[in-house]
């Protein structure tokens, strides 16, 4: 068996802003450690494969970024989209480089701007996962145990045991399920046996491809034109054919063949600026800092700055305050998730410079 | 009578720290309009005199912004303390320079970093005090009339009326009184006859100068080796060797002639960045802002920003953002205060270059 990582690096930076733009999205900033959450992804992997059997799918415009990002991979291994069009297209734009490489190879697919921990557990769940689809022709996803009644992600209801893998099992999957209310997500935490779908998956690249051929047959058709063109760097008019359409909808959700093993690892989607205070450890006034600040009376803060700028803060508790060179943002954590509102208000103010 | 206008801009800028700065005291920053307080002080002191009898005591630190900031001035009307030894020695010297171009003159000193609205009872009433000096060899201060119980000021308590001039009231002083507790502040507001000592004075220059004879006799010989070596630029180490005492305490607590002509101007001493929410006009949501914010659900606050620099705000009242190149402050408005605190911990930690 031949394991090759695809980490999808497709994310935008908007629930990041200010540091977080179109050309530095979430996975080139420094979250969880000193590190960008690429880079921590692309060192989790090095458990799964070897550098020359990992890749990464970005776009043109952050192609330059992430290839600095990822200096310990083959530059050849960072593949960008000419445009972007959502998991589907990426993936398969992937297996189809994977399948030239190895025919036989098994395909593990991760975002690139999620937070998984400790690495040992990453590496013995997904490695029993690659062992699982090595085996077989299944499309194995990664679903996670469920920590609380989380209304933001997807579920996996998982079915029967249809395997055990070194010390994991494998369930079929009866259904996925898009973000619940409350009480739905309430619901399935009392009923055990759903997981949150974050978005991995492990399979053989030439059985995902026989997925495409059967449920996204109009990807399919392009891949293999892709393929036919030799790969690479793919044609930008008819990339931008692709329908814009989520793996797992796209695919999972239509497939019978797929299976679910949980996972009980610490996973962090690190969707706004508040992961920065959960993934990192706090100075004695629960602040969590980046760069210089000094503060008077401020507790429970996160603080984001250049090295050459000073953010002084009297009297502040729970705030999130981020200054980049052109711009600060400042509000109180609670409302960290309207970031996204005022990128947005940027965009209408025609202020697309600073986006 | 010529009346010869004296603006004693030795302020620090503390407690308009990041904007305020060594070489930037707070008569170097707009506060009350898009011009500094000391252009306004100067605008509004054309009412009093010519340019050419209008002099500014600065330091050599911000002697030049100080130049640069008085355009309408002559540039020798910029006077320079080699140190800074508190406001008898400033007054000293502007009045053995005054004396010097015209032994008959009557002073104007007024704090370059007050707000004094309308500027036409401004003239006014300083115009009715020169009057009553020129006739006289009395000192006279301008008491503001209290709109509060304010426990930041000194107090004048006026005794008998001694004179009337064009339509106000020169009153004998029974008493100058330190900042009071909150107490004896609503007793003298009770009991009326008490005004704000607001740092402003009218008298002969020559009158001053015999009062420094008499209650400051340390003063008198340094000024009389200044005024023998010919005024202009005194020498440094002469200059140090001035008592550090604020004329108040010196001269006027000391004087049997002294007179108070209460003034019902607005008056503002711009104490701290609450400044501006007092001095400015709002917007609709009840910001005010100089340069470039944007905000969601934002009332209340005060915004200052470079104009190359966005402040992106969401959910704040009552706030107060000051961005500057290398430092930015965030504080709420009630505790504006302790911005003098932040300057004291940023000396403490050794960054006199952010101070």
């Amino acid at each position: 068996m031949s394991t090759h990582v695809v980490i999808i690096a497709g994310g935008a930076g908007t629930r990041f802003w200010p540091a977080g733009r179109r050309a530095r999205p979430k996975q080139l900033l420094p979250v969880a450690s000193q590190k960008t959450l690429l880079a921590d992804t692309v060192d989790r992997c090095a458990g799964l494969a070897p550098p020359e059997q990992t890749y990464v799918v970005t776009n043109e415009v952050q192609r330059e970024a992430t290839v600095k990002e990822c200096s310990t991979l083959p530059e050849g291994n960072i593949l960008a989209e000419p445009h972007m069009r959502n998991t589907a297209a990426a993936i398969g734009l992937a297996a189809i480089e994977v399948v030239r490489r190895d025919p036989d190879a098994v395909m593990v697919v991760l975002p690139a701007d999620h937070v998984i921990r400790p690495r040992e557990r990453f590496v013995s769940i997904f490695s029993a996962a690659a062992e699982r689809a090595a085996a077989t022709d299944v499309l194995l996803t990664v679903g996670i145990e469920p920590t609380g009644p989380a209304t933001g992600y997807g579920y996996i209801e998982a079915g029967d045991v249809a395997a055990e893998v070194a010390g994991h099992r494998a369930h079929t999957v009866k259904s996925f399920k898009e973000k619940p209310d409350a009480a739905t997500a309430a619901g399935f935490l009392k009923a055990g046996g759903y997981f949150w779908n974050a978005g991995t998956f492990v399979w053989k690249a030439s059985a995902i491809l026989s997925a495409f051929e059967e449920h996204l047959p109009g990807h399919h058709a392009i891949l293999q034109k892709i393929d036919a063109a030799g790969g690479g760097s793919p044609d930008p008019d008819l990339y931008a054919t692709f329908e814009n359409v989520p793996i797992d909808i796209g695919v999972m959700e239509r497939a019978q063949n797929v299976e679910v093993i949980p996972a009980d690892f610490e996973w962090d989607d690190a969707g706004s600026w508040l992961a920065l205070s959960r993934l990192n450890e706090k100075d004695a006034q629960g602040n969590v800092v980046r760069g210089d600040h000094l503060g008077l009376d401020t507790h429970n803060c996160i603080v984001v700055s250049g090295e050459d700028h000073l953010i002084a803060t009297i009297g502040l508790d729970d705030f999130v305050i981020v200054h980049t060179k052109d711009a600060t943002l400042i509000c109180p954590k609670g409302r960290a998730e309207e970031v996204r509102d005022m990128v947005a208000r940027l965009k209408e103010h025609g202020r697309q410079d600073l986006t």
